[in-house]
């Protein structure tokens, strides 16, 4: 991905992360709901107290991540906290980010509680066992949907900063939210946005046969979007708004 | 997936893994070669000598996975050895296989030698530097085809010897593994799933725009099956059958 401050660019990126959602989503729903993966207490490793499989699976994963770097990357922000340290060198791209926190923007609260409401509307209900595949996938799900709503908040936001300063900055200067909220909004973008994710969902599915795979309304996803997604990326551009300046 | 010897829903949980290997292969085409990321001693972690970060990656994914139970399942065969036991109880489905150690069947080495031949073909030449995202995205894309050759290593053989267990036993008996291979080999079959290989890989890549996503060429992924994915099942099956009877 390019970390300039180009508009085009960025919008570009975010839709290319897009197929990546929807594959990860379709991939999961490949098992049933599984309920038992998310009860606290249930994930049936030893020692392991109050956690969810789930929550365990998504510890672990960013425990490596942690280790290789990952959140180094502006727009990998984590869902847990007190992770280790990165074990290697990173080499990070330029980035034409103004901001000296990265997890003042984190948004992966809100994300991993829309996450799990997602699960049951594109999975069918019921339990096949198949528990870590679940998680597995949930854990690859959740972070490409993280990665594209911290991408969308931190340079969708430079960009529009940096195309009206003195209308952004007064609105900061301010406090005031709602009207960053309003200059941030662009209702032509989000509405190419939901078209695009139905035609997606539709496409990555055309090559499965139905009798082998199980198949996603795409209406599911064109509501994720529009409930979440876009939602908590602007909230996520507020954030970064309020906080830029090194 | 059902784990019955029913060799019609064999072929179509094969086929669903088809989906899952393409779209992953895609992911990690997003990236340039990154030829770095498999030099031995140049993971940039400290204190792991002469491992890649690739081969660091598919290690630390591994020891991950065992914790969670992973390679408890038949077609989940690891390409590290003295992994950590698993933290969790974990629930089989009832299997049909009639194998007492299913490391026999493990062609992992081979599975692994021909995916970082495949990496130059899928990807870009040169180097963007994003070697996490890299390795990440090339240890789900090699899980996901070592489980559809493991998968139909096994569960294809046992079907094709329930259909005929005489002929089978006679060839194990003599030891004859090319008599073996031919009993295995359905030359339509292979024909088939090429074709199919090819139509997946453009349906996958439709809803792409070239200037955001790079395209992989289907003929690649079509040679890929034909040279490594069939082969390689076919090698497991044999393994398979050597090795049966608990």
């Amino acid at each position: 991905m390019t970390h300039g401050p180009d508009l085009a660019q960025i919008a570009s990126d975010l839709e290319s992360l897009e197929e990546t959602i929807i594959a990860r989503l379709i991939d999961r729903a490949q098992f049933r709901r599984n309920r038992a993966a998310y009860l606290p207490g249930e994930s049936g490793f030893t020692g392991e107290g109050e956690l969810s499989l789930f929550a365990l699976r998504l510890r672990y994963q960013e425990e490596m991540d942690a280790c290789f770097g990952r959140f180094c990357v502006p727009e990998e922000r984590p869902f847990n906290h007190d992770l280790p340290e990165p074990k290697r060198r990173v080499t990070l791209l330029e980035s034409c980010l103004n901001i000296a926190d990265y997890d003042r923007v984190n948004v992966s609260g809100p994300i991993r509680a829309s996450y799990l409401e997602l699960v049951p509307a594109i999975c069918r209900e019921g339990d096949d066992a198949q528990y870590g595949s679940s998680v597995e996938h949930d854990v690859y799900a959740i972070q490409a949907i993280s990665r594209r709503i911290h991408y969308g908040a931190m340079y969708v936001a430079e960009s529009k900063y940096v195309g009206d300063p003195a209308g952004f900055q007064a609105a900061v200067d301010a406090g005031d939210t709602d009207r960053l909220l309003a200059l941030l909004t662009r209702p032509e973008v989000e509405r190419r946005i939901l078209r695009r994710v139905v035609e997606k969902t539709d496409a990555l599915q055309a090559p499965a046969k139905t009798n082998t795979r199980h198949i996603i309304d795409p209406a599911v996803i064109r509501r994720y979007y529009e409930g979440h997604v876009i939602p908590l990326t602007k909230t996520g551009e507020v954030r970064y708004l309020m906080n830029r300046g090194m």
